[in-house]
């Protein structure tokens, strides 16, 4: 298995980082949640002037077996359908992406169509979907692997264009199922609380979808495992994920974490490199049923609470400005001595 | 008293701007927030390709003669200091202008100083300070009417200049503790729930403040009304932004509501053209206690949680990017049919 250098960030700096936040013209601590980011970014940045380059969201995409058993709202072609629409700049990331100035990488991580070869789409398919795990593993050890290396490889290139602050997304019908999976073996946290109602399921569509993971669940017999259970009830462009963010925080990039199914993919990561939490910014807390539970468990605060359940990044994407102001903050406001302002605490 | 016409967005158009963000390629309501906003500015600008243009932040700055009780953790000098700071750009908010794009109008509406003549700074004072609501009213009512007249006046001058969003901020110590009285005396809710730490009082500061403020709430023998609790009790500043809140929504511009004191100016005007709320869009829920309370009580759900108890308009302008993000939404994300994706609801 490929093997990453997560380090934590040198704590040396923290004091003159505090230093610096505390003798802006402002009461102290009345910048909230700009104060903390600024402090974890210069942490990880190793600097008391920080700056973000070239953002970059990351759309892994795949299909999953699991989707045959009726567990998703949207039939299986929209996967392909809305990639299409990433790369005609119409889904719904786009606009977040044009708005702040974010790349957008789509990858095919393995997706149940033969595309044309398309220079905007990322080919690393692994397989035309994954396997089915109410009656066998998504994938085989091999193809975690692969995925995890990939999903690594895409975040190299990013970083070697000049990006220190990535953002990760998927899009693929079935992932919310696996997501609910992978959340009530590696927490404890029991299924029915895991499972949500996806692209729109109804309360009965849901009750199925929990009958069918149930079942998956009473089925598997490993080894309970974090790569077991990421193996067998994963998607590929979850690994992906998972292999992105290793490789990035390896990298000492800034993290942004979307949605239900990411914060998934950043659990997963952090039970193999717990350091890796330490470069991750949350972006929000989507709707999904079983998301608010994962942050808690995480004992992370995301930084929005905006309603929005759609993937793709979008919800890390809207809470780029604030991470942007945090540094602003720290690089461009005066000091009580600069400003000639009474230091009034 | 200045009256201002105050309409209500014409309903018809709902239909029409509910069935454009249905048709967006995205699970039904899965941008949750985006989705309201475009609503409302949809309605606000009755049409379905909604635009903002030329954002303002409007800071109205002025003195409180109740800062002579001692209920400030910031000397008074500070008021003045900080407008300096504005003009300099070093301040919170001026990073945050920067960075979306906000024209700052900073408006004297009654420091207690002379400034020397500084073309970036607009000269409304209506007299040096406000007086001491512990002894007598704070402000005339013929000096309440030019404060909402002049209040109003900047916003025509904004409007004049193509702004059709505009965000209130405000500087002036002692502000809090006149918020405080608006608050209680304008929606029942006990004074000891409305009173906070301002800009960094202590528990022994916060009890001191409420004494003196339960001190001129008994000595309080006015009629009750919102506009003698606003003139008794309220700054300059406060009431310029009453003024020029109410103008906004005349003239159907979005407005942007900051923190606790902001709120408090929401709550006035609201209470005097209750249909104001349907132009306002509440930045985020600040830290100061009893903020939260108040936008319960105005049945308003506020974007941010950021813990920010700044104020200068810094709450609403970190909110901006995501009411863009709403405007962009309908304006480019593609139709189910123009992107050929299945609908799947």
């Amino acid at each position: 298995m490929l093997r990453f250098n997560i380090q934590q960030p040198d704590a040396k700096i923290t004091k003159a980082l505090q230093h610096k936040i505390e003798n802006l013209t402002k009461p102290k601590g009345s910048l909230g949640r700009l104060e903390e980011l600024a402090l974890q970014i210069g942490l990880i940045q190793q600097t008391l002037t920080p700056t973000l380059s070239h953002p970059h969201n990351v759309i892994y995409c795949s299909d999953h077996g699991i989707a045959d058993e009726g567990i998703s709202q949207s039939p299986k072609e929209v996967t392909r359908q809305v990639i299409h629409n990433f790369l005609n700049g119409g889904a719904g990331v786009c606009f977040l992406a044009r708005q702040h100035n974010f790349k957008l990488k789509i990858i095919d991580a393995g997706v149940d169509f033969d595309f044309p070869s398309i220079p905007q789409l990322i080919h690393k398919k692994i397989r035309k979907g994954t396997r089915n795990f109410l009656h066998e593993p998504a994938m085989t050890y091999e193809e975690m692997e692969r995925s995890i290396e990939w999903g690594a490889e895409i975040v190299t290139d990013c970083y070697k264009g000049g990006c220190n602050v990535i953002s990760f997304g998927e899009m693929g019908i079935g992932n919310t199922a696996a997501s609910s999976m992978w959340m009530t073996c590696l927490t404890g946290i029991p299924l029915i609380d895991c499972v949500g109602a996806g692209s729109g399921l109804n309360t009965e569509g849901i009750k199925h979808k929990y009958e069918v993971l149930k079942a998956a669940l009473d089925n598997y017999s490993g080894d309970g495992s974090t790569y077991d259970i990421m193996r067998y009830f994963g998607g590929y462009e979850m690994v992906m994920a998972v292999g992105g963010m290793l490789k990035a925080a390896e990298l000492k990039m800034i993290i942004l974490i979307d949605g239900f199914i990411m914060t998934n993919c950043a659990l997963a990561a952090s039970l193999l490199y717990p350091s890796i939490l330490l470069y991750c910014i949350f972006g929000h807390c989507g709707d999904e049923n079983g998301h608010k539970a994962l942050l808690n468990k995480l004992k992370v605060n995301p930084l929005l609470h905006l309603n929005l359940r759609l993937g793709e990044g979008s919800g890390s994407i809207c809470a780029y400005p604030i991470i942007d102001s945090a540094v602003r903050m720290i690089n461009e406001m005066h000091t009580f001595t600069q400003a000639n302002v009474t230091k009034y605490f």
